[in-house]
């Protein structure tokens, strides 16, 4: 008999593009004894699962449900149930995620338009309206929280718009849900997806996702079948929804884990979450221009929940991340696509979006940036994060 | 704030068609603080897990892995990668699984053949062999263990004559991997899933599926992109593979749980396993024929893992599945399809293999059914089943 050896996993302080560090409460709920899925106590459990998903998506959304995959299965969900082959399609690509849009567009047998922005750089409205008046499209694909890039999308205006023109918005907040304000009524989105592992601090492979009342119809009078019977839109809510068909067996643990981070998501309060996520970000950003270093993202567009950061050019990308995470035990995230080699991404979603985060990782930059040449002035980047929480306090303490 | 109500759930013996019993290793293993999916710790982890995999599943096939979602996931995975449009498929279908395969090779756009038997019979492998030289085929599917029948599939001369004839087959162990003797390699399967939840007594979440070298080479040569980019095996491999690539975030948590369910298996021997499960098997079918049950399927053709008894006339279906479940915690299945009403399907699988359940669950029917007004001799059932064991634990003090 070999020896266990379960335990030898080490202590990470996760910020990095997801997972983030999820709560002992949501462990200990995850590692419960099982009950059977058609157990009454588990339909009662996934009662709840659908009423915190609409309190954090914002929404009334009858069908709001957590699908049995990560991310990229909510990403194709959204798209196989709404896209037919021969729809037209216009996905706007400004990072990986889009371009991910339109490679499932693609297998779908869909007509693909593309509206490509730089990537750092957020999609213009205004050529989202030109895009949509100049030719007939049946859904619009859009990424509210780039993760490749660090990008948040405005979409207010751009869901208005889609709906005049008597269209399907399709939106991907897999790094925005639960850390940025997702109005899925409010923007008019027809179809939102997200990830557990993210801002809702749940462990990954779970992917909640709404459909509107206008996206359900659109399913229900398909001319063709769903291609996956897997993510059958139809065929899950007839056994998340009332009928409570068999379908396939619900990942029982994850469900626990994720009804617990959405507990804890409602006992902090949604507002509350949001200004702890934008605090975090701004003292790490005056944080990380203390010691010299650019972000990628203009002002005004950088996520809460992720951070890229460009690396300096004299500082080797893959000796500071191996020494953060084995000196230091601190993930944070390299860059994708075009972009790798260039950015670190800093995560701080959900549990990982801490002051004490902040302060760990930017002492942890400090010591390595200067041992790798970097002409960093001593203690300047959590001197400049310490002053944005005093500031913080002062002004909450006058409030 | 809302008091946090996360213990509220109640103890289960799970005796149904899955989710088993999870052990308190696997609970304990899948409640440890996450790491990154691309952490050092975590690639090795993945590494094990492939490796426990390929014991398993008696195979050296490289690609061995588990897919991120439940076992209805590994099934879409092994048809959405070795069928394209237009593709010739012969289904075998005696139950609910194989209906599945052949509304996914739909979707999928293939031809498909269907050879039926009825529910709660085997399909004969003449008549395969029969098929197959009546005209060309692709691809062969069929289940191994049908979890809506009960039954168990003789393989050995199905793989031969698909060999012979230069098809491929894809096999569902859904309900037999860990449980039954499932022989990759030796029955010449060229892809094979199962899930976590049943015989590898895992939370369902994950679906291991292993591939041979043949059906490697086929989505290698396809004419068209996998219509699921979220399943497409190409990618998947390049992600579990030695390249490391990105493509999805894998659960870690489920793969924690994986990994320590797997060393469990290790540990005990599957050889050791299977006896575990015959020997409870033969226990509880001599308990409740002694109790005048009959059962679905003839003998040699009985699952180990799941047996279908019929129900009786005069006996309420929902009454006795209720009172099992609130006065003795016992869950037991119902009838699917056709079989609704008709049978329950009383799972030993894994975890919830034990001679204790056998007998708590004969106890507990004898009380019920004689309440029911069946003419039950009282403790037929324990003694029969009591009888099994004890000739058992004879021969082995002989041996």
């Amino acid at each position: 008999m070999e020896p266990s050896k379960g335990w030898d996993l080490p202590g990470r302080i996760l910020m990095g593009p997801g997972p983030s560090n999820v709560s002992p409460r949501v462990l200990r709920a995850m590692s419960m004894p099982l009950v059977g899925h058609l157990d009454p106590s588990f339909i009662q459990l996934m009662e709840e699962v659908k009423d915190l998903l609409r309190y954090v998506f914002r929404t009334r959304n009858e069908v709001t449900i957590p699908v049995s995959g990560t991310g990229s299965a909510g990403m194709e969900t959204c798209l196989v149930n709404l896209v037919e082959p021969g729809d037209p399609v216009l996905v706007c690509v400004n990072g990986l995620f889009g371009q991910r849009m339109c490679d499932i567009v693609t297998r779908v047998g869909g007509e693909l338009g593309r509206l490509d922005a730089e990537w750092g750089s957020i999609v213009d409205p205004a050529q989202v309206r030109k895009a949509l008046d100049r030719g007939k499209v049946k859904v619009v694909a859009i990424v509210h929280a780039e993760t490749s890039t660090g990008v948040l999308q405005p979409l207010e205006e751009i869901g208005k718009t889609v709906r005049e023109h008597g269209q399907l918005l399709i939106v991907d907040a897999v790094t925005s849900l639960g850390g940025h304000p997702v109005e899925t009524d409010g923007w008019r989105i027809d179809a939102c997806y997200s990830g557990t592992q993210k801002c809702l601090s749940c462990p990954p492979g779970l992917s909640p996702v709404t459909f509107s009342d206008r996206a359900m119809e659109t399913v229900r009078n398909r001319r063709s079948p769903v291609q996956s019977w897997y993510l059958d839109m139809g065929l899950l809510f007839k056994y998340w929804g009332e009928e409570r068909a068999y379908h396939h067996t619900a990942p029982i643990s994850a469900n626990y884990a994720l009804r617990e981070a959405l507990r804890l998501i409602r006992e902090e309060g949604l507002e509350a979450r949001y200004a702890r996520h934008e605090l975090n970000q701004t003292a790490l950003v005056a944080g990380l221009e203390a010691m010299g270093l650019e972000l990628l993202v203009a002002e005004g567009y950088r996520l809460w929940s992720l951070t890229t950061v460009k690396i300096p050019e004299q500082v080797s990308d893959a000796a500071v991340r191996g020494r953060l995470l084995t000196e230091y035990g601190i993930e944070i995230g390299g860059g994708l696509g075009p972009l790798k080699g260039r950015v670190w991404r800093i995560g701080l979603m959900g549990e990982s979006s801490t002051r004490n985060n902040v302060m760990l990782l930017l002492l942890a930059l400090d010591e390595i940036l200067r041992q790798q040449g970097m002409n960093v002035e001593p203690g300047a980047g959590t001197r400049a994060a310490g002053d944005v929480y005093a500031r913080h306090g002062a002004r909450d303490s006058a409030a």
